[in-house]
């Protein structure tokens, strides 16, 4: 642990996608590491589940797929995409997830909004 | 890809270990997606190669592991990492990579320092 302001920040955080959670209503959003310059965390899909097309306009976002398989969409462009396949969405970009086609983890890592 | 700034900045990058370069003298570093407030690269070792301690003043870090195993450094604690571990350097605490114990790839995404 390193303390940053109030509260300890994590440093090391084995096997992070064992954070996942999942919940038939909608993905689920796991917070891993939070400071005021960057947010990593895990965005977890059901099958079938999507996070709807959105933007950050002051803050860049990539996403990383740890497991499963999803159809996600930047710009005007949408992708297959599956384990190993980093996704990046620069500030002020469209994006999201149309449809996870199976149990999906992802690791998400965005700066904050400036 | 996406235009900003003067040049196009790649969207979905399939595969992205396989941007992995290796190189007998010393690690080698391969940058992904760059831009005013974010990093995303691949740190490359050789069994046996580090990173030296050092830190950055005004920008947060983070390491993922995706292949290997390694001993990383954070602040006074140093630990072994493999594939699937998160570890996270906080702006203005020091970190490295002690030794790879075998060829390793981490994907590293930094903010800018501010």
């Amino acid at each position: 642990m390193v303390s940053q302001e109030s509260s300890p920040i994590p440093v090391f955080l084995p096997r992070v996608a064992e954070r996942a959670r999942f919940a038939a209503e909608k993905m689920q959003k796991v917070d891993c590491v939070e400071t005021e310059r960057l947010l990593v965390g895990l965005n977890c899909f059901e099958p079938g589940q999507s996070q709807k097309i959105h933007e950050h306009a002051g803050a860049d976002k990539f996403y990383l797929i740890l497991s499963g398989r999803a159809k996600v969409v930047v710009g005007d462009e949408a992708r297959d995409v599956g384990a190993g396949d980093l996704v990046f969405a620069p500030a002020g970009v469209v994006h999201g997830v149309e449809t996870a086609y199976e149990r999906t983890i992802m690791l998400v890592g965005m700066t904050r909004d400036t």
